[in-house]
């Protein structure tokens, strides 16, 4: 038998589906497993886009032009001059979601052997794409202690080297729900400028910010136009992650007409959820802010019910819909397996049907390249109605004592 | 301006668009351009699979699972079992078009260095996922004098080296219409076994075939069930190009959990395509045969018509919409650029609004990597109405004469 390529052992499996059997198994057992390890929002697509698909009347369903439909790219220049920022269309290149923006950008920056730097904990897909693209991620971290902000200047140019081709940052952050300051991007653009690196930029959690301060898109960080490139997407902003519509957004005309050639390659993205995501962009305001508050609402009361947990520490993060937390354990993967193993909490609110309940977390040791680090702490994302985050925060509570008074 | 990477530059633009911007010209001129260049099928996608997509009635479009919904997938083991394929839907990935089935193809089986053989003329975005994936693509070449036949077993394992994982036919082959025979697949299957390669077969258009003959896929090969790859799309067959929806298909399990970790990373394949195409696979078999016969008249008339044009020689392709064939010209690129350029054709016929007439070709070069080879060649997809294929003939006559009179 032909052996697979070295990338193909390389490329991680997904941390957060990696504990998948062991929830699997458990709801064979009847137990209810609340699932806060997934970034897939609960919340309705808007109506509005909804209302478009059912609305497609075209008689064949053809290619769409490989860097997307105009109406799309059209729509998203009047969304970005909302955050006062200035675009033409021809700076929008529409992908199969922010992954393929990700890979893409990394294919057409950084040659086999290059250099990124990323700080972690980071958004563990990051990994895959540059094991894909044949480049070496170098990390640099954010700590618990600080709420996760972005690490020092000299730590950043400790990791820099010859190869070093760019940086990529996640703004708010996945994992750590962290939402950069207008200093700490003024020192991003300083260092970028200094050693004429990229910025890579990934703004997909743009809309949830709980915060009343303005949006600082790397797109407006004057100085660094031609080195900035923001990939983006509509899936999580207006809940329809299904359809696989991204984007890549730069004012670097050599770079975009290089990404060009290999979306040619790929002949187009998704003509389907283009036209719900053309749909999705104006008229939903009301949409966008009933989100944000029931978003709100959820972090304050998760965030806070998570902090009353003897031992248990999350920083307050201030934007989109994941938090790292600290537990009082040794080993969060083991816990987090136990959980779905061993665990299985009853009493009077269990819904009938179920003989217990559990939770599912995300062990944040994915999320970081240097080992040993996160060894305690989890990821989890807030993506579940009110009632049930009571419910998995009680849960998650007796877990821990159960787990640690065996 | 940091510098973007060497595959950025390597990475081919796509010869069927490149000339694209002389066709625009030519429009702006008030010119009808008769589309030959492309294989956008101008069918209506089948009603059933229309109906899908009105009927969609979910509120959240969320991610589907990493490898597809699988009642696509169960959908598709019915399908292959019509053509004698025995198949369970583990073994079966949906993919974003037949595009990223290629792709991820080449990134699991083969790493930067490694190299893979495919015949010349060959589908000219290979080279562009071989750039991408860093992958050396070694041609081995088909003739137009032998009608584009498989090239001898000599003449593959010349090309065979230390380096080589994989050989990647097309069948029915894109650009050159070509069917391989049961005796010809058999040699691929006795070069692949005494090799120990990877043969990845690209089956697209297995649909569009012109004899009564069963068609054989690489899947039924017998004793290197563990090397076959096929590459598969439900894109040409039903006319659905723009909702990306392609497969990768094979038995070799390693193999394929390992694409599975890729596909992972980029979350899941769109969802709405593949509730379309999940319709369209059964129940359209009507619509399939009215599709063969329109194809089947179109390629009857249009190849003879072809031959009828003095110096011009189109072997009789037996599958695809795709024929590659010879004009009386030493640079058939040169010649297409002037049809675009410099000619315009005008007769009582040419329809009302129109200031003439002209064609747009693939010059065929771009489909072979040996340099020097395909000169005199286009590429034409046959996937105009009938009464559109008489005029484009007619037209590249007029235009034939007139440039070689200059």
């Amino acid at each position: 038998m032909p052996g697979i390529s070295q990338r193909g052992i390389l490329v991680p499996a997904s941390p957060i589906r990696k504990l998948t059997p062991f929830a699997d198994a458990a709801k064979a057992r009847g137990t209810k497993v609340y699932h806060l390890n997934i970034g897939q929002p609960d919340l309705p697509t808007p109506q509005k886009a909804l209302n478009a698909l059912k609305r497609i009347d075209r008689t064949t369903l053809e290619y769409s032009p490989s860097n997307g439909i105009k109406p799309l790219r059209d729509r998203l220049t009047g969304y970005y001059a909302k955050f006062g920022i200035d675009l033409s269309e021809k700076q929008i290149i529409v992908t199969c979601g922010g992954s393929e923006a990700l890979l893409l950008t990394f294919l057409t920056c950084l040659d086999p052997g290059d250099e990124i730097i990323m700080t972690e904990p980071g958004y563990a897909n990051y990994i895959s794409f540059a094991v894909t693209a044949g480049v070496t991620i170098k990390t640099v971290t954010s700590r618990i202690e600080d709420g996760f902000a972005l690490p020092s200047v000299v730590d950043f140019e400790k990791a820099i080297t010859p190869k070093t081709k760019a940086i990529l940052i996640c703004n708010p952050n996945n994992p750590t729900g962290y939402l950069y300051s207008e200093e700490e991007l003024h020192r991003l653009r300083d260092i970028v400028s200094k050693h004429d690196l990229f910025l890579i930029s990934d703004e997909v959690y743009r809309e949830f910010r709980y915060t009343d301060a303005p949006y600082l898109s790397a797109l407006r960080l004057e100085g660094i136009e031609d080195k900035v490139i923001v990939v983006d997407s509509v899936s999580k902003r207006y809940s329809e992650c299904g359809i696989r519509v991204g984007m890549i957004v730069s004012r670097n005309e050599l770079f975009m007409s290089s990404v060009m050639k290999f979306c040619q390659a790929r002949l187009s993205p998704p003509l389907l959820g283009q036209i719900v995501a053309e749909a999705s962009i104006e008229g939903t305001e009301e949409y966008s802010r009933e989100c944000f508050e029931e978003y709100k609402d959820r972090r304050d009361f998760f965030i806070a019910g998570l902090n009353n947990i003897p031992g248990v520490y999350s920083p307050m993060p201030k934007g989109a819909f994941y938090t790292v937390l600290s537990l009082p354990v040794d080993d969060a993967e083991d816990f987090c397996k136990w959980c779905l193993e061993e665990f299985s909490y009853k009493d009077g609110d269990t819904p009938e049907g179920f003989t217990g309940e559990t939770v599912m977390m995300a062990p944040a040791a994915g999320f970081y390249s240097t080992p040993g680090l996160g060894k305690n702490q989890v990821r989890m994302a807030y993506v579940l109605k009110k009632e049930d985050l009571a419910r998995a925060l009680l849960i998650l509570g007796k877990a821990l004592e159960a787990y640690n008074g065996r």
